[in-house]
């Protein structure tokens, strides 16, 4: 056991030279706590000529990634380039063909071709590892696959994506509009090149898959997930909210139902009160709960080159301690493949619409609720902006189902302008 | 890998039958995850015809720990009798000697023999997991000593004993005295037969020195943790750190010091909105930090019979599933032995005294704070009582060294009544 383990890296940007500044910076404590030294072999990135704060004299360089993948001086292929398609795909399966764990950040990659390498990984009695794609340094993966494996999840939920809780932070706390607190995370370079990536869902969406997989023991499933972004908020949806004791969260959430499996990333209300309800600025807040354990709420960073790293590292630790647990926690031929459920679980709703000032407008918007059996736990009208007045409704408990077909019906009353604002109030 | 792995569980109160419940429900789940079934072969308890809500006549009763421990049929011993010594002490050696892993819920038998029972198990190449020994239902060891493996480690805190964090909440949100919220514990079956294992900070002590001994590489060592109960805590104390955005929480820290291992557990002040300061009722926190990670929090149930078999259950997967780290996650041979620093970090500190109601007396106080060098943040005195004002002092940081020294001074003045109470507020 006293062979190094040598590792490969493909990709140099943040979270690349992070891993490589950890590799250097505690080359001892990591060959203490895994019983073998860590080396790296070879490096790939798209600019060889780049600054990037590490020294990587010591290291081969391929310009090919699927190359470097194949080399046969690397035990780990670690995989920091990003995307869902090659070369992360073709080069990750280049390292499994050749026989070598895989160690990925790469959230987008796993959502989308996960199942199909998890198989490939487990016919090459080979790891794919990816601590580091859902919420940076926290170690939820494990704590999920490892930690809980002795109770049946019942739900996995939280705040995953630190731009858009940053974003809606400074909302409430700076009275910024959207627009205003967009432009300034922009400015703190928070966003992707791809803002649609923070702002629609879709990379917390991709971490949601992840988790629902491992938890539910499910193939991977990100097409399942329902996206909603955050661009509709207002600041009135976050006062109104914070008046009525909820904070608005870009919340994930998966759980089975007897109709399917239920994964949701979208807009929510929380209690102020509740752990995530407090969570405030770019931090990450993963909450699970199990039949046996209760709930675990995680809490840290979820991006930024030395959490992220790491993570990184935590996988290629467990690699060199032989840690070998399958992709998903469940061999990939035991994962279930279920249908998708769409808001199967009941909850009440915040809704927010603009009312047009006729004559019994707010009775023919109640009327539309009565129809789809939802009943209103409160109803605030105030005050008029020219010719439409604002109104807040809370349900009671009711299904996504009859909510749409509510919302439809309000289309066809001719008294409400535009589409109404709806947002689950969740549970936790 | 498809034979079963065999336990032998000594110890069937609350955590044992819990056990013995997820063993049978959960036997698909677990034998899906773990790779292999797992089974029970004999238990062991003090009284045979208990009834304890399982059933049990499928397995074989042992009356001796020691004899279960050694059954040929059993390859992990389950050690939830509790108590530093014998029998469970003996039982675990004994498992060792005959070739078994031990899984532990014992944090007492761990703090004050763990490094011996570790350096047994590494001759015997055999394990000793005791994830449920540290706050419960919280996969903390796991996180700790696998998730953060590539940080060195910077500080552990954290709330992990839930009787006093009730007590202290209660205290605050009813208004009670320490006694009446004490004895309301009491009732509900919150405390240890022995309180003082509770408010006296010893059960949590013992756990915070297993998490320093994973942190910082070091042999477990609860001899060098500083102890203080939360017995002298007042109302009062309460309302005036609440007033001063704190609130008071039996705090556990352990961090490296340029003169030692600092390992402490006391009553501190913490913001009221951090993570600690937000924890109410009997629930656990830790909080990690690493170089490279950050802060990590984690929160969960810490005890009952659910989450604490969760956590031993989750520790026997990971045997089944063939995970094998050492015991401290540092081979026994390379776990320092570091003297103990008490208090070495400086921090700022509430102090309550009684000052006898005579001329100059507070600007006695004062001075003997400036003779050791300490400087006065805020202080106030308030509403007399008889012959006595309560005097209320928050200083900048100083030494717990400092400290003690102007404590000792106060004595010295005539016109301190009794001894003052001490908080340090920590940083969080």
């Amino acid at each position: 056991m006293t062979q190094p383990l040598r590792l490969g890296i493909a990709g140099l940007g943040t979270v690349g030279a992070g891993v490589v500044a950890i590799v250097q910076r505690h080359a001892g404590l990591i060959a203490a706590r895994g019983g073998r030294p860590v080396e790296i072999s070879a490096v790939s990135a798209r600019s060889r000529g780049k600054d990037r704060g590490v020294a990587l004299g010591d290291y081969d360089w391929e310009d090919d990634p699927v190359t470097l993948a194949r080399r046969p001086d690397v035990d780990v292929f670690v995989e920091l380039m990003g995307g869902s398609d090659d070369p992360a795909r073709a080069a990750t399966q280049a390292a499994l063909a050749s026989g070598k764990d895989v160690v990925t950040a790469n959230k987008a990659l796993l959502a989308l071709h996960g199942h199909g390498l998890a198989q490939m990984a487990e016919e090459a009695d080979r790891l794919i590892r990816f601590e580091a794609a859902v919420a940076g340094g926290i170690p939820v993966i494990k704590a999920l696959t490892e930690g809980l494996a002795a109770n049946e999840v019942t739900r996995v939920l939280g705040v995953m994506n630190g731009t858009c809780n940053y974003i809606l932070t400074r909302m409430e706390d700076a009275g910024l509009t959207y627009d205003e607190a967009f432009a300034e995370a922009d400015g703190l370079g928070y966003l992707e090149a791809d803002p649609q990536l923070d702002v629609g869902g879709i990379d917390a969406g991709h971490k949601l898959a992840l988790l629902a997989a491992i938890a539910f023991g499910t193939e991977v499933d990100f097409a399942g997930v329902e996206l909603e972004g955050i661009g509709a908020i207002t600041i009135e949806d976050i006062r109104q909210a914070a008046d009525m004791g909820f904070r608005i969260k870009l919340l994930g959430v998966a759980q089975m139902t007897g109709r399917g499996l239920e994964q949701r990333m979208s807009p929510c209300l929380v209690p102020a009160t509740s752990p995530l309800g407090q969570l405030q600025g770019g931090t990450n807040m993963v909450v699970l709960e199990g039949d046996q354990v209760g709930q675990i709420v995680l809490r840290g960073p979820g991006a930024g080159a030395g959490p992220t790293a790491s993570a990184v590292m935590a996988d290629v630790i467990d690699i060199a301690r032989g840690i070998r647990v399958p992709t998903f926690g469940l061999p990939a031929a035991r994962l279930r493949k279920v249908r998708a459920a769409r808001a199967a679980v009941p909850a009440p709703y915040y809704l927010r619409m603009a009312l047009l000032d006729k004559p019994g407008a707010l009775a023919k918007v109640a009327r539309v609720l009565g129809d789809n059996g939802i009943s209103i736990d409160r109803m605030r009208q105030y005050g008029h902006e020219a010719t439409t007045a604002p109104v807040l409704i809370v349900t009671h408990k009711t299904t996504r189902a009859a909510l749409d077909d509510a919302l439809a019906g309000f289309a066809e009353t001719n008294v409400v302008a535009g589409p109404p604002v709806a947002l689950r109030i969740e549970s936790v």
